[in-house]
C-alpha cells in the first residue's frame, strides 16, 4: 500500500479525534495529512505522530491532490463538500448518514461486505454506530443459519451525541451528587442517573431515526432486503461504548455451542461469556477496544430457532473511526 | 375495613422503609404496628405517623394476635417464619421469591388478578418488581388482543439490589469523577458510568434468575401457561425505578390508537408518549409515582400483530411495597 495524501474532515469532533488516534495506532501510510474543520476551529493546533498540524477551514478547494478524505463533520457538510472531493479524485469515506441509503454508494462493514468497497464511485459510507455494533457479531451467525428477524434494545453512551454530551454527563453527575439543580443543555433530558429514549427525531411510524437506521442499514449491508429488524434505542449514563440486548430468529437451527465456536474465530469479535462468574460484555471494558464484545449467548425458547445475546462495542472506535479506516485500508490495499 | 394489627418484617431494608411510607400515605387502617427485622437491627428507633417505634428481632413468637404481616426480609427468612405467621392466623403478604411459584399460593397484581387474593391460605406472594412493571401496562392489551409473546430488555436501577447498592452507585460516581480507583463491593461490577448483565445467578439455560422470574411469573399471573416470554435483564446506573423495552406479539390485531385508549383508562398506568417533544417514560420521573409510565407506543412491522413500547416504574413502590399494600387492602376490604 502506497503512502497516501489524507485529510480528516471534522477533525475537532469526537470521531475526528479518534480518526487521528487510529491512523497513528495502525501506522496508516500517510504521505501528507490535512486537518479540516469549520471556520471557527481553523488555526487550532493538533499534534499527530510527533508533528504539530494546524486545522484549516474546509472549503470546496481543500481537496485538490488528495487520495483519501475521512469525514465526520455532519451530514449537511458531507453533502455540500462531497461533489468537490469526488471531482478532486479523492476517495471520501463518510461517517455521516448523508449517503448511507443511496443505492449508488456502498455501505460497508469490512468484516461483512468488503466486496462492496470496489464498487465505489468516489464515496463509501460508514454505517451508523449501533448498526455496526449489532451486525459484526451477528454476521457469522447469519452466514451459517440465515437470520430472519432481529429485535434490539440499545444502551447507548452519551458520547454517541458528541464530546459535549459526554462532558454534560459528567457535569450533571457532579451537580446531582451535591444536590444542584440540573438543566440539560446538550441532550434533551437529564442523562446523569437517568435513561431516556434516544434523542433522534421520531418519524410518523413512531420509530426514531436511530432505530430506522438500524433497520434499513442492516438490509443494505447484509444484502438481505427481506430481513426483519426492530429496535428500541435508549440513552444510558455511560460515557463511551454502546451495548445492545439482541434477540434473533434464524432460518436454520444453530446451537449455542456452534454460535460460540463461530464467534470465537470471527474477526472483530471477542466472546465474553462466563456464566459462573456472571461476567459478560460491559461498555466500560469495550471502551478503547477494537473488538465488539459478545456474551449472554443462549437459546431463546420463546420462538423457533431463536437466540439471545448481549453485546458491547466502542461506538467511536469500531462504531465509527476504526471501521472507516479499515474501509480505506482495503480500498487502497493494492494501490 | 377494620383497623388491623400489622407487622412489617424486614423494616430496615429499602422495601421495608417504603412499606411504612405507603401505609402512611394511603392512611392504611392500623390498630397496632410492629416493626420486625434481624437481631442486629433490634433496638433501632423508627418514626411512623408521629410516633416512635422500636425495631424488634423477628422470631417465631413475633406474630401472635396479628392480622397482617408485610414481609420483605429475604427468601430464607420468609420460608423460616411463614409457618409461624400462618399458625398465628395472620395474612402474610410476602415480597420475596420464596413462595411465588408455589401453586397453592396466589401471586397477585391487583390490577390484573385480584380474584386470586380470596384463594389464599395465609400467604399471598408479591411478584418480582420487573414482572410487575412489565405486566401492569401489558394486561389491558392482553385482555383485548391476547399476547402470545413478550420480548423484554430491562434497564434496572441500582436500588433493585438494595439500599446499599444505591449508595454504592453514588460513592462510585463521586470516586470516578475525581479519578479514584473503583472497587465494587455490593454489586459485582462497577455500576457508575457502566451497565452490566443483571447480577442474579445464571441457570443452566443461560437465563439469569431475574429473567426466569419474568418468564414464569407472567404465566402464573396471567393464568396463561402458553404465553411465551423472553428477557435480558441489565443493571444501569440509575438510583431508582426500572425501565423496560417491550416488544409484544398478539393473537388479534390491535391498533396503536386502540392501545393508547385502553392504557389511558387502565388503572396503575400513565401514558407518557409525546413524539413531537421526544418525551417518553424516564426512571427519574417514574421515581415516587404509583403509576407505571408507558410510551414509545408503535406498531412493530418486523412481525405480525406486533407492538413495541417503553415503560418505567418505581420498583420499590409499585414494583414492591405499594403492590403488597394494595393486595392487603383488597384482602381485608370487607372485614
Amino acid at each position: 500500500m502506497k503512502k497516501l495524501k489524507v485529510a480528516v474532515l471534522g477533525v475537532t469532533g469526537a470521531v475526528g479525534q479518534e480518526f487521528l488516534a487510529i491512523l497513528e495506532q495502525r501506522k496508516f501510510p500517510i504521505e501528507t495529512l490535512k486537518l479540516l474543520a469549520s471556520g471557527r476551529s481553523a488555526g487550532k493546533k493538533i499534534g499527530f505522530m510527533g508533528k504539530t498540524y494546524t486545522v484549516e477551514e474546509a472549503t470546496p478547494e481543500s481537496f485538490q491532490g488528495l487520495d483519501l478524505v475521512l469525514s465526520s463533520a455532519g451530514g449537511a457538510i458531507s453533502r455540500a463538500l462531497a461533489p468537490h472531493i469526488v471531482k478532486a479524485g479523492a476517495l471520501m469515506v463518510d461517517n455521516t448518514s448523508a449517503f448511507r441509503m443511496d443505492p449508488e454508494i456502498p455501505l460497508v462493514i469490512p468484516e461483512i461486505n468488503p466486496e462492496d468497497i470496489a464498487k465505489h464511485k468516489g464515496i463509501i459510507a460508514n454505517p451508523n454506530c449501533s448498526t455496526i455494533i449489532m451486525l459484526v457479531p451477528l454476521f457469522p451467525i447469519h452466514k451459517v443459519a440465515k437470520i430472519k428477524r432481529i429485535t434490539a434494545a440499545t444502551y447507548q453512551a452519551a458520547s454517541g451525541a458528541g464530546a459535549k454530551a459526554m462532558e454534560e454527563l459528567q457535569v450533571q453527575a457532579r451537580d446531582f451528587l451535591v444536590g444542584k439543580k440540573i438543566i440539560p443543555k446538550v441532550l434533551p433530558h437529564q442523562i446523569a442517573f437517568n435513561v431516556f429514549s434516544h434523542n433522534s427525531k421520531i418519524g410518523p411510524d413512531g420509530f426514531c431515526e436511530e432505530e430506522t437506521k438500524m433497520v434499513k442499514e442492516t438490509k443494505k449491508i447484509f444484502h438481505a432486503p427481506e430481513i426483519r429488524v426492530t429496535a428500541t434505542c435508549v440513552r444510558v449514563p455511560v460515557l463511551r461504548a454502546h451495548s445492545e440486548a439482541l434477540f434473533i430468529e434464524t432460518e436454520k437451527n444453530i446451537s449455542v455451542d456452534e454460535v460460540r465456536a463461530l464467534l470465537a474465530k470471527a474477526p472483530g469479535v471477542k466472546v465474553v461469556d462466563d456464566r459462573d462468574k456472571n461476567y459478560f460484555p460491559m461498555p466500560l471494558e469495550a471502551t478503547g477496544q477494537d473488538d465488539i464484545l459478545v456474551g449472554r449467548l443462549r437459546v431463546d425458547p420463546s420462538a423457533a430457532n431463536a437466540l439471545a445475546m448481549f453485546v458491547s462495542g466502542d461506538q467511536i472506535r469500531k462504531g465509527a473511526a476504526l471501521n472507516a479506516v479499515q474501509i480505506a485500508e482495503i480500498a487502497f490495499k493494492n494501490k
